[in-house]
């Protein structure tokens, strides 16, 4: 079984991932977790190439979604597909669905071009669940204690393409994509999420008994 | 114009494109070599961790494909497009080619797979003209200074599927990859690679003429 979370930042994805993991420990699942890009040498390499580069020179954009989707090769190759073979719960922060976000949506790539390359990527190795933390931009600004001023305006209207692009993406895929109504309380999110992955995984265990 | 030299190592690629941008430079281009992966921050610290991380956590296939093409998308956009843009004769140790043969015909993953991803990272910007230095694999060893030994035999067919696929390649393209004769003497090499250079340049002047 394979989870993730995503979102905008600000919308309490450490708080909610920390939670899950406890539950799933307490159900007796063992779980591994990983954070994406990262989790491995070179994808936490890549990772500070992704942020500390090209400050002077900034990386290109598909440079820069390539780079994510190396990152994402190698956690799939060294990680996640390992832990699902030794029937782990994989919890991910972020997966493929940030880059089609931010890369497609908010950033200017064609979506088909961010999605192709990221089936190459990630190998067949997908999600069985993206809980996906809806929130609007400025409460999700406003939660991580800054107030957004005329500078960071246009910022907002980034962010906006975010979360329009995420609700995008999980109206393509219903099945896989549940959308969370972050703006409720940390308890009854967290509820919300115990509530499908509980059910996800009843469904799973069913599949391996039937095996 | 744009031209890159490939083939496997020890064909004598560095020397034939020192002798290409100094024939160039001498009928009086303006000549912007560069190597691929590398020739900008981005891509030197990629080719670095290529080259020399994950001796202990071996990098996956398609991680390492993926980081060669993260490269040459910044490659593109701020050394290639700009010379060409700027009219200047852009030729590249190593391009996209490479990463066919070495990635696909003797790496092991699909050819279509790094042909897309390939698209999606050169955006349209592709040689003119690719050099093909074909020479037999142990030749190029001996070249090299080394005698295959009993460790290097699987080696040895490593380098015959490089061989091989380069070749594959060239037959898939003969208008585009030029297959050069390596075994011959440095200066007959050069003389065939102007050659087709000569005609190359002529054509894209007429081309520019009639603008």
């Amino acid at each position: 079984m394979f989870l993730s979370l995503d979102g905008i930042d600000g919308v309490g994805k450490s708080t909610q991932m920390r939670l899950l993991t406890d539950w799933l420990a307490a159900q007796g699942r063992r779980v591994v977790t990983c954070r994406d890009p990262g989790s491995t040498p070179l994808g936490e390499s890549l990772r500070e190439l992704l942020l500390h580069s090209g400050e002077d020179r900034p990386i290109g954009a598909r440079a820069e979604m390539l780079m994510y989707m190396a990152a994402r090769a190698q956690l799939v190759d060294d990680v996640i597909r390992p832990a699902l073979e030794d029937d782990a719960v994989v919890v991910s922060d972020r997966y493929l669905l940030a880059n089609l976000v931010y890369q497609a949506h908010a950033g200017g790539l064609s979506r088909d071009a961010v999605a192709q390359v990221g089936a190459v990527a990630v190998d067949g190795v997908v999600p069985d669940r993206v809980f996906l933390l809806d929130l609007d931009p400025d409460v999700a600004d406003r939660r991580r204690g800054r107030e957004p001023d005329r500078m960071e305006s246009r910022g907002a209207d980034y962010r906006q393409r975010l979360r329009t692009g995420f609700l995008a993406e999980a109206q393509n895929d219903p099945r896989r994509v549940t959308v969370i109504d972050a703006a409720n309380s940390v308890a009854a999110i967290h509820a919300s999420i115990i509530r499908v992955a509980a059910e996800d995984l009843r469904r799973a265990d069913l599949k391996t008994d039937r095996k």
